[in-house]
């Protein structure tokens, strides 16, 4: 069994004291370089913006497997809420406490120590061994992982298999892997009305009146059934805003939502649908639209079953496959043909105070790496 | 007909000079009463919170015929968009610029001259002429009007008959006037849902989902026919709000709608049923009501006919009866039996940038009220 003596937890204990909010990278980048550099990765910084992404890669040949993963934490939230200093990282009754303990320095660790066994042990693996890191996961995602990619695409470097680092398990590390997102569209709806005093509504229009019906139309549409990948596509009002004053009918009404959905719609799908119901209704609209991401799906193939019987061979577990949840940066990394898998620790305390990982799952999750490295490079 | 040189327009525009924006009287009050006291009229001050009101009486029989109205005026909003000071009132083009032109310090000014002459050719006239002025009409109405209602009501002092100077007329002074008021009903509506994240809808309750089919079948439904007094009963959402990020789903959705009812309805039979609708949704929900003002009606009487007697006699205009439009300080006086009509100048620029008023109609109107006095009292 993995002691609380491991190089994964103290690499890790070394990432989190770097305050590494969201687009800063704090250092972390080099940290790992400095670990892998030995090992014969050749690293790229590419800085886009204020964001630092770093490109390792060891070996020139294909098949090419990338760890996945960012170096950005979300805020920490009110300090003084924390039981201990959330970049202050310590380990208590097992567990390993700080910002970004599960999401994802505990899995950039393990990343680490993985390849510095397995080159130990298989220094003339075949095909290379890469890590694609960003610092801005959290934030707006336009500057990290998307531009590293259009940078791989622009040289025809390609990435054959890519495990993300993404805290997927629920209650025990491998339990469950993400091997596909749904896509997530974003709309943002401005209804015209004619402002006026609400004694004289003969000459206002009320906008709200106006949508009402409208949005219980959206709100009540199936939009599909899903599929035997993903769950059905969901359709939900993230914010809805009108008023000028208590005696006033307000002249406009905004209206913000999102799809989150499947492969059974494409968002040019969802984006006709939604204005062919808007338009039954006689409204005087405007309507923009941003995609945030099209789903994906890695079904079967080489890098889902070794990480299935990576996780068997460490751990015993039979994992589950899953495309539920939100959106990854899998979303850049899939529409370039790689295999796409996502496998971290538990993700019961992400993005909470008091964000903590078991000590145990880190060695686990850097054993499964090394076996799944093994499975495809050895 | 009436000179620019009229003793209206020079009490009006000392009026204006005060800058009694609500609930601050600047003044006014006392001025009037300072030309009031020497025709025999005893004033008395009546100060709640920060509102001065002033009771002013000639005479100690019945019938009591009051002239009401307001010194408050509405804020000018930005100085620099007016053609002349909103303070500093000017005339031009036989119009008299300034905030309260209209709305309604030149009605105040002609309640003075007016009471001015009749006194003076009918010194010992029957019953008793009063003012009730208050300086909170513009604002929430609370320590003004009502509170010297109640003043009077607890020493049953009782007035008969009331004319409020409000600016009534639509295009000619004395076109319309008001006979009553439909009533205003506020309800302040919060749907209870859960919060979560849009990927997760099956974990959280959206609010904006639940409330849309409730607000279209209020908007819809027909709440009366009106009758041969009043408009329709009229609902209008005055504002929703609901949204907590941009992929998160509310938890909790804020509407406020304001009725204006007529006779048809009791602020009591809308609340039961706006209740009974928005039960057929089941929502959680919690629900307020403001009860801003009751809606009152003189038909017919000495007072409506007295001012379409006196509008003919000066102006040989055919009067129009209405009830439509805002609320006013009627809805506390009509309640005591008196009978109510308001009578001002034409409404066109009241509340905006340049308010003014003709002033031939300033005296018009002082003409107006004399001649009122004169079938009810002399």
């Amino acid at each position: 069994m993995p002691t609380t003596d491991s190089a994964t937890l103290e690499l890790a204990i070394e990432l989190i004291r770097r305050r590494s909010v969201t687009p800063d990278d704090a250092g972390c980048q080099a940290l790992m370089m400095s670990r892998l550099a030995p090992l014969g990765f050749r690293g790229e910084s590419l800085r886009f913006g204020e964001t630092d992404n770093l490109w390792a890669r060891r070996g020139s040949d294909g098949p090419v497997l990338a760890f996945a993963g960012h170096t950005d934490v979300v805020p920490p939230g009110p300090e003084q809420n924390w039981t201990h200093p959330p970049f202050d990282p310590v380990v208590r009754d097992g567990y390993l406490y700080g910002r970004g303990a599960a999401d994802m320095k505990g899995s950039l660790a393990a990343f680490v120590t993985a390849c510095e066994r397995f080159v130990r042990n298989h220094p003339g693996h075949r095909g290379s061994i890469a890590l694609l890191i960003t610092s801005d996961e959290e934030g707006p995602a336009q500057d990290g992982t998307v531009k590293v990619v259009e940078t791989l695409e622009a040289r025809n470097e390609k990435i054959d298999w890519c495990l993300i680092g993404e805290p997927s398990s629920s209650h025990e590390v491998g339990d469950v892997i993400k091997n596909g997102r749904r896509g997530s569209l974003h709309g943002y709806l401005t209804v015209h009305g004619v402002q006026g005093h609400v004694a004289y509504p003969h000459l206002a229009e009320n906008p709200v009146h106006r949508v009402a019906p409208a949005l219980d139309a959206l709100a009540r549409e199936f939009w599909d059934n899903g599929n035997d990948f993903f769950p059905p596509t969901t359709f939900q009002i993230t914010r809805v805003e009108a008023g000028t004053g208590s005696n006033i009918i307000p002249g406009e009404c905004l209206v913000h939502f999102n799809f989150r959905y499947c492969t059974e719609n494409t968002a040019e799908s969802l984006e006709e649908r939604v204005v062919a119901i808007l338009d039954r209704f006689d409204l005087k609209y405007d309507l923009q639209w941003h995609l945030s991401g099209r789903p994906f799906l890695t079904d079967r193939g080489a890098l889902v079953s070794a990480t299935q019987d990576a996780i068997r061979t460490v751990t015993g577990r039979e994992t589950q496959l899953s495309t539920s949840g939100g959106t990854s940066d899998g979303r850049f990394i899939a529409p370039t043909g790689a295999q796409v898998v996502e496998l971290g620790p538990v993700n019961a305390t992400i993005h909470k105070i008091d964000e903590c990982v078991k000590v145990d799952d880190l060695e686990t999750l850097s054993r499964i790496y090394e076996q799944i490295l093994v499975e495809l490079l050895a």
